[in-house]
C-alpha cells in the first residue's frame, strides 16, 4: 500500500455489547476512559466514532477532548443519537409528530456543532427508528417527504460539516425507510447539497442484498458522494456486526478494490459488535483482514485484476481470486 | 368498486410452465391459438401480455391480430425478448459487447413499433440477463452507464410508446442490475424522458425485500412514473410466481390500497407461473383475490383506513385488517 | 369452537420491550405487580409464562403465588433463565466449560421444582446461547453430545415435569444448535424419555424456513411430542416477535388447523415483543387473530378442508382459503 | 494431502445449462460423447455422475460402458430420474397417487440394478418434486409416511447398493419434504437399514441455512451415514450451483476440515451449473479450490486448528483462518 489508510472504530467496540436477551451485556462494564484506553491499544487505530449524548455531550466535552489527546486518538465521526431513547421509537425525521421531528433536527444540528468543535467534519445520520413494522401503519409518501425535509434542513445548517446518510434495511424497525444505496442516492440527488452523501456500512449493504462494490460504484456515479465506510460482516439475514472477512471474503476483497478504484480516501472504520469477544482483539483482527485484502490486491496487481473484470469470464475471476488470495 | 379495473395476464399463464429440471414443462404443450383461447375463458380478462419473437413477430402479425379479435382480447403489454436466447446470456443493455448492446436496442425498437402496430402503447424492458454472478466479473460503472444509454436511446426512438422498466433482484442472473424501485427511479430520474417509467412486479418487489406499497408511493413521488403492475406472490427468497394472496395477504391488500391512492389507472396484470396448476383456474382465482382485496377496502372504507394509517398504532392496524379482511 | 382453548402469554408482553439500541426499552417501566395486573386486563388470558430468577425466585415465591391468585392467572410455563446473564454467553448445555454446563442443569432442575411448587407441569428449555457465531469456533460433535447429556439429566430429574425443548434458528447466537423441528426430534428420539418434547414457536418455525403446520405433523409422528406452542409472526429473516397474522395469514390458519388435527390440547401462548405497542392491546388483538382462524375453519368445515388437502389442487386450496377467510 | 482424493462431477457440467428463461441452454448443445470427452479433459476427474434414462438406459448401456472405458472414467453415482418428466410434477415417493409412487420405486430399483451393472455401488435419491407449493395443499403426515415407506422398499431391494438421500430445502417444489440434514437423519434413523445414508450437497446445506460442517458432524453421530458429498456454492437464498469458493470460503474450508475429521472417504463430486461458463474450465477451477482448502489446512496443521476450535475464541479462529488461508 502506497497510500496510508486511516483506521477507525466505533467506540462501543471497546465496551460491553448487549442484546435484547442479555441487556447488561456479555463483557465487563467499561468506563468511557477505559473505552478510549482500550481503543489506544489497537496500534493501527487513529480514529474513534462517538455517539452524541452517550459519549460526547455538553458536560464532558473538555474531558473527552483531553482524553482523546491523552490516547492520541481523533474523532473520525460524530453520530447524533436518534435511536437510544424511547422518544425516538416511532421515528425521528419520519416521526408523525412535528415536535419529534424538530427535536431530531435540533439534535443533529447540536451534534454538527459539537463535531466542528471537536475537530471532526462529519456526522453520521442513521435513521434506524424511521420506518414501519406492520402493514397499514405508515403514510409512506408523507414520511419520505419528512425525511427529505429534515435532512435538507440539517445540511443547510452548516456546510462545513458533511451529513453522511447511513442506510440499513431493517433493525431496530422491521422495515427502515433509508434502506439501500440507491434509495439513499435518490434522496441525495433530490436534496442537491454538496455536504450530503452516503455512509456505506459493508454489512448493511450485504444484508440489503447488495454487492457493496457495486453500491460504491453506483454512489460514485453521482460525484464524490461516498463520504464514509463502515466495515463488518454478517450472514446476510441480519446485521450481525461480525468481524470483516468472517463470512464474505470475496465480497470484502472486491469492496476494498473498488474503494480505491473510485478514489475513496477517508477512514476505514470498524462497526462491529464483539458480543462474546475481546473488543481489542476483535478490532486488531478486523484491521488485519482489511489490510490483508489490500495487500493481496497490490501483490496480484490492480491492472491484471481490472483486465479480468473487463473480460467477464467467471472462471478467470475465480482463478484470480484463488491465486491472489489463497495461500496454496 | 366504482372504477372499472382492467385485468391482464402474461400469455404463458395459459401454456406449459417449465423449469431447469423439467424442461419440457409440467403441463400439456399448447399452441398459440390454444393459449389465446384459454385466456378468453377467463371472463374478467381483457388483456394479454406478449413476448416479441416468441408470441408476436413479423411472420405471424396478421394471424395474431385476427386471433386477438376472435377472442376479444387486446395486447396490454409487449415485451421485447432480451432473455430467451443464449446470445443474451451475458447481458443485453449491459453486455460488454457493443454489438450485443446494439442488437438489444434494435430489438426493443422493433417491438416498440410492433406494439404501436398492434394497438399497445407500451413495452416491458426487463433486463434479467444484465447483471453478474461472481465477484470480480463486472465493471459496475461501465455496465450501469450502458444500461442508461441504451434505455435512453430506446425511449427517444418514439415518444408515443412508454418504456416500462421492470426491476428484479435476481434470476436469471444471480445479481441483476436493475433490482429495486429506488434504483429504477435513479435511472429514470437521470434519463428525464416522459415515456420512461416503472413496471412494478409485486413479487419482484417482495423478493427484493421491499414493501410494494411503499415502493409504489416512492415511485409516484416523481410523477406518474408507475406505468404498470404485475401481480403474483412468493416466499420472499425467490420469484416463485405464485397466485397473489398465497403468501402475503396484508402486503397485497395494502398494495391494492396504495395503487388507488396514487391514482394508478392501467392494467392489473397477472405474471404467474402455474407450473402444476391449470392456468385458466389459476388466473381466475388470482383475479378473485385481487377483487376481494378491493372489495374489503371499499367495504371498510378508505377514509377510515387512512385515519388508521395516519395514527400509526400497529394494534389498530391489525384490528382494521382483521375486521376488514377476515370473515370471522 | 366446541373445545375451550386456553390462552397464555409470556409476562414481558406487559412490560417495556428493549433491543440492543434502546436498552432501556420503548415503553414505560413496569413493576412485576403491574405486569400481572396488565395481563389480567386481557379477558381471554388465563396463563402467564414466567422466567426463573427474573420473574419467579426463592425470594418472591409467596408474593407471586398471591399475585397470581389475586389476578386469577395460572403459570402455564416456567422458563429457566439460560440466556440473560453474561455467564451463559458462550453456552449453557453446550458450554465448553463443564462447570457452566453443571450450573445450567442445576438451574433447570431448580426451575422444575419451582414449576411443580407453583402448580405448573412444564419448563421451557430454550438454548438460545448454545451455538456458534464464527467458522472454526465450535466442536459440533462434542457440543451436540453435551446438549443431549444435559437434557437427559434434567428430564430424568423428575418425570412429573415436562421438559419442552424450544428450537430457534438463530439469536442471540448467530447459529443455534437446536434450530429446527427435525433436529429437536432427533434429540428427543435419542433421549427416549416420555417427559421430553417440543415447544414449537410459530415464528421460530417460519424463520427457520419451515412450514409450521408441517413441523407440527412431523413432531406428532413420534407420539404426543408437541408439548406446547408459541404464537407470533415475522418476516422470515428474523424472530421479529410480531402479532400473529401480521405477515403470514395462510400459514397461521393452516397451523391452527393442524394443531387441532393432531390433537394438541395445551395452551395457545403468545410470545410477542410489542416494542412500540401497548402490550395489553397487542395481546388482545393477537388472541382475536387466533380465534378468528379457528372460527373461519369451523365455519367452512374441517371435512371440506381435509378433502381439498387430499386433492392437492392448489387453485382449490386458494379458493378455499379465500372463501373461508376473506370477507368479500 | 496424504490420502488420494477422488474427484467426480455430474455429467451436465459438461453440457449446456438451461433455466426457465433460456430453455435451450446458454452454451452449445453437446452429444453424450462430447460430454464424456469434455469430462476427460479435467485431469483430476475420475468419476462422473449419471442420471438414469437421460444419460444411461437400457438402449445405450453398452455404448456408455465403452465410452467410460475410452475416457478412463468411472460412474461415481447413478441418479434415478424422479424429476425431469411431467409425471413426477406433483411428487414421486410422496405422490398422492399410489401408481406414481410405485412407478417411482420401480424407477429407483431399475437404476439400482443399472448402477450395479455399471460398477457403481450407490444411487442418489433426490426427491425434488416431493413437497408442496401452497398452504392447504398437502397432507404432511401421509406424505412423510409414503416417503419413508418407498425409501425402505428401495433400500430392501438390494443391500449391495447404497441409497443416498439428497436433501434440499426447495426447488423445484417451493417446499421440499426432505430438506435438511436433521430431517434426513430422522428418516434414516426410522428406517434402520445399513444401506441408507445421506448425500450432503454443500450448497443445499447452506441454502437450508445450515453450516455444512455442523451438518456433517451431526450425520456422523449416527454412524458412517455421510455416504456422499456434492460441492458447489450459492448466495444462501437459492441453489445457485456456483463454483465452490465463490461465496462462502470459510464455510468451504471448515467443511473440508470436518470431512476428513469424520473420516469421509468417498468421492468429492462437483454439482455445479456453469450456465455462462465453459464447463471444463469451471470444473478445473472448482477442483483447484477444493484442493487449495485441503492444502491450507495441511500446511497450517490439523492439530493446531483443532486446538483453536476447542478454545472457542472467535478472534483466534479468525486469526487462524487468515493466517492459514490468506496470502498476505
Amino acid at each position: 500500500m502506497k497510500k496510508k489508510i486511516k483506521f477507525g472504530a466505533c467506540l462501543p467496540t471497546f465496551a460491553s455489547c448487549a442484546d435484547r436477551y442479555c441487556l447488561s451485556g456479555y463483557g465487563p462494564q467499561r468506563t468511557l476512559e477505559e473505552m478510549f484506553q482500550r481503543a489506544s491499544i489497537v496500534e493501527e487505530l487513529s480514529g474513534v466514532e462517538l455517539v452524541g449524548n452517550w459519549h460526547l455531550n455538553e458536560d464532558n466535552f473538555e474531558y473527552i477532548k483531553e482524553t482523546l489527546k491523552k490516547y492520541s486518538l481523533e474523532v473520525c465521526m460524530m453520530t447524533p443519537d436518534l435511536w437510544t431513547q424511547a422518544k425516538w421509537g416511532k421515528g425521528s425525521f419520519a416521526s408523525k409528530d412535528k415536535k419529534i421531528r424538530d427535536e431530531a433536527v435540533k439534535e443533529v444540528k447540536k451534534v454538527m456543532d459539537m463535531a466542528a468543535d471537536i475537530g471532526c467534519d462529519k456526522v453520521d445520520v442513521w435513521l434506524g427508528q424511521d420506518g414501519f413494522d406492520y402493514s397499514f401503519q405508515a403514510d409512506y409518501a408523507d414520511d419520505w417527504n419528512n425525511i427529505i425535509e429534515c435532512t435538507r434542513e440539517c445540511a443547510r445548517y452548516r456546510d462545513d460539516i458533511k451529513v453522511c446518510i447511513e442506510y440499513k434495511l431493517k433493525e431496530p424497525r422491521k422495515n427502515c425507510y433509508v434502506n439501500s444505496a440507491a434509495k439513499t442516492m435518490l434522496l441525495i440527488n433530490e436534496i442537491q447539497l454538496d455536504n450530503v452523501g452516503v455512509l456505506l456500512d459493508l454489512g448493511h449493504s450485504t444484508a440489503a442484498l447488495e454487492n457493496p462494490a457495486e453500491a460504491a460504484a453506483l454512489i460514485s456515479r453521482y460525484g464524490d458522494k461516498l463520504f464514509y465506510v463502515h466495515f463488518n460482516d454478517n450472514y446476510r439475514f441480519w446485521d450481525d456486526d461480525m468481524m470483516p472477512g468472517s463470512v464474505s471474503i470475496p465480497v470484502l476483497m472486491e469492496f476494498v478494490f473498488w474503494l480505491e478504484k473510485i478514489g475513496y480516501s477517508d477512514y476505514y472504520t470498524l462497526d462491529i459488535f464483539p458480543f462474546r469477544e475481546d473488543g481489542v482483539k476483535a478490532a486488531i483482527e478486523s484491521i488485519e483482514w482489511i489490510k490483508a485484502m489490500m495487500k493481496v490486491i497490490e501483490d496480484y496487481g490492480r491492472e491484471k485484476i481490472m483486465a479480468i473484470i473487463k473480460d467477464g469470464d467467471a472462471t478467470e475471476s475465480m482463478k484470480m481470486i484463488r491465486e491472489a488470495l489463497i495461500r496454496a
